[in-house]
């Protein structure tokens, strides 16, 4: 019988306790030995709940407890996660978690305490919810060198965006719906701006490549600027807008790493990951293409991912899970103006049709005319060929100082 | 160092020596040792390998070097494959192989002499080529029931299906192709007519509900007879035309296990898997759909599997891998007669429109008219609500009493 601490009770937290109740007997089975809750964590009173018994609101009754051999951290955000889950691993317990933030901020760091005391730090839920990501990537994928991965990482944003393409919803009203169904928080800022993606992204950068890529040196955009207009010009180019988190190795050994809203041809895997759900493509170099799809968040789906982690601690008590990254700085990331890629832009001018052509064509490489139905008359949108994001930068400066107005920017996916 | 040999240098063995070769450094640290090829067993000469010094065409050297711990089992078929895996397991060595044959024959048996000889069995790459999916189901899902899986197994016959949606390629000239690009064999029999895709659904199926589905129990039937009109009817019901393989547990604790072409939505996240890729969808009660998508054959793809499981047999040396299931009889499956799904068919007759409707209706559930442009005047096609293969049956044969000929008739997917 090994013993478990949950750190946390809000919707993973409620669902990991409710997982491990509802599957005892399976769960025993595949971790050989039977897992027991002995303390829940929480500030907040479940005089209701049928494990009332376990609840404490002190920390330190879990981390002095010698029998807790396996800590799940489900608290997210980085204060008081960060210190709580550093005293359980200097304490030789493996710790589980869900909490993207945490991982992308400090993974090295923890994962590194993690060696030193014998201990796992594992995280398959903080990113992709319940779709098997971290693992397959760190063992399946060994015998691989991973070029490429790119997803969906973002579920609120995927379901707006959905609606914008699908309903022809704008996009607040989308954000909207998105609130009231609960996908999306009342502060959506970490959501729609890309950040939560990013610590994603970031994640799975630092597993396949083995140094963590820290946030702060990643640019991610989100969507809060998508037009209707885009989402149509993007259908009548062949595709679809998507938010994507994409990492791939250069050739000169940086990564070129962003979150941001892409053209993605309509036949390409991810087209086609729509509402909540996350979809994840890793290109190796011998497996080609794999992806991953499914419910990217949601209670059951990340509570029954980080049991799943627990069921591995368990099984691993006293040998170490392959997963570990060095710390990394900023020099591996390529600088986001260097980076390469063509795009799409919409410009809005009085000059007439020719005179917008002209000078589009003139400064955007290999520039070509896209159009709309019901576009107005001084609308025009075009898409490129490959441009450095800093001669693109100067392309677009020198569009608004001729009098053409840029309404869009969005780049184009090689996927 | 540890000493591995590789038995049967064909397309995924050679594979495996070139992964292994390719990728040294890297497999040196994820499996924690160095990996070397001591062994290559092949009936065949190889003087231009740069691995020919280790060629063998004695087994006898392989099971009989205590050296050896791990052993790559690449050859396919039964004999002399289970023989030779069953002699290596018995001396503890660790075997892993990509011989789907065998292990949907022989696995449970060859799984209890590695329990008892503390060793592992490995075969990722036994189903879904490069794609991670034996590991997930086992480790990932742990914390899940799963209700049920259905997948796109076969990318021979996908690749065909795809040519006759796309392209109105009629089945032979599809498959014809299929040879020409070599992703059909000379004889195409194991592909075309679904036994592949049986091995492959009775491995998930045995490893997701641990006792072993023999495919001698399972109904599987192939793409032979799938006609474009077929493929037509499909388009205009809103779907596409899917060789499936599935499991799904019933209330009676019985497996509905069956592979067989299947009318699927267009919406359907296996709708869109197309060529010769694969895509399982696995159901969990806690993690919902997560599907997995990629090439489900080949050299590298399927060479890198073997490679991981490999890697994760060096790591486990002294351990072993949850991966066991019991053995089992055809008790587990539920008689095809007695499984109950809705059908498309497709009928030719000479009584006029509402003759041939009014006898259809009064045989078939809630039978419907679907229509195809260009349908001749004597082509009729309907789909029906749920019925048992039985009732599905005998109102068939009750049609072609009345002079109704059944042209098709398609299972209707729930997916």
């Amino acid at each position: 019988m090994i013993k478990v601490a949950v750190m946390g009770h809000g919707v993973v937290g409620s669902g990991v306790v409710e997982v491990l109740s509802q599957h005892v007997e399976s769960i025993a089975k595949r971790a050989k030995e039977e897992i027991s809750i002995k303390y829940i964590l929480d500030i907040r009173d479940f005089p209701d709940s049928p494990f009332a018994d376990r609840f404490t609101k002190n920390f330190e009754d879990i981390v002095n407890d010698d029998e807790v051999k396996v800590v799940a951290e489900v608290m997210g955000g980085v204060d008081p996660a960060y210190d709580f889950t550093k005293r359980c691993l200097l304490k030789g317990k493996s710790v589980v978690t869900s909490n993207k933030e945490l991982v992308a901020t400090k993974g090295a760091e923890l994962l590194e305490i993690a060696r030193e005391n014998n201990a796992n730090y594992l995280f398959e839920a903080s990113v992709g919810g319940g779709i098997p990501i971290i693992r397959p990537i760190s063992q399946c994928l060994a015998a691989n060198d991973v070029i490429e991965i790119a997803g969906i990482l973002n579920g609120t944003t995927n379901f707006i965006l959905t609606k914008m393409i699908r309903e022809n919803m704008s996009f607040s009203d989308a954000l909207s719906m998105a609130q009231k169904l609960g996908y999306a928080e009342k502060d959506p800022t970490a959501d729609v701006e890309g950040h939560d993606a990013c610590r994603k992204i970031c994640i799975l950068a630092s597993l396949a490549y083995g140094k963590h890529v820290y946030p702060q040196y990643v640019h991610a955009s989100g969507i809060s600027n998508i037009a209707l207009e885009d989402v149509a010009y993007a259908a009548s180019w062949g595709g679809v807008i998507k938010l994507i988190g994409q990492v791939k190795k250069l050739d000169d050994g940086t990564l070129d790493i962003t979150v941001e809203p892409m053209l993605i041809e309509k036949n390409s895997q991810l087209a086609n990951v729509d509402d909540v759900f996350n979809g994840i493509l890793v290109r190796g170099d011998s497996t080609g293409d794999v992806v991953f799809y499914g419910k990217g968040a949601g209670k059951l789906p990340t509570a029954s991912a980080v049991v799943a982690d627990i069921i591995d601690c368990v099984k691993h008590l006293k040998a170490r899970k392959y997963l570990y990254w060095t710390d990394g700085d900023g020099s591996i990331v390529k600088p986001y103006e260097q980076t390469v890629y063509p795009i799409y832009i919409r410009v809005g001018s009085t000059l007439d049709k020719q005179q917008v052509f002209d000078k589009v064509t003139s400064l955007f490489r290999n520039a070509r005319s896209i159009v709309r139905t019901n576009a107005p008359e001084n609308e025009f949108a075009f898409v490129t060929d490959d441009m450095t994001v800093s001669e693109q930068m100067n392309a677009l400066a020198a569009l608004e100082n001729d009098g053409i107005k840029v309404l869009s920017k969005i780049r184009i996916s090689d996927l």
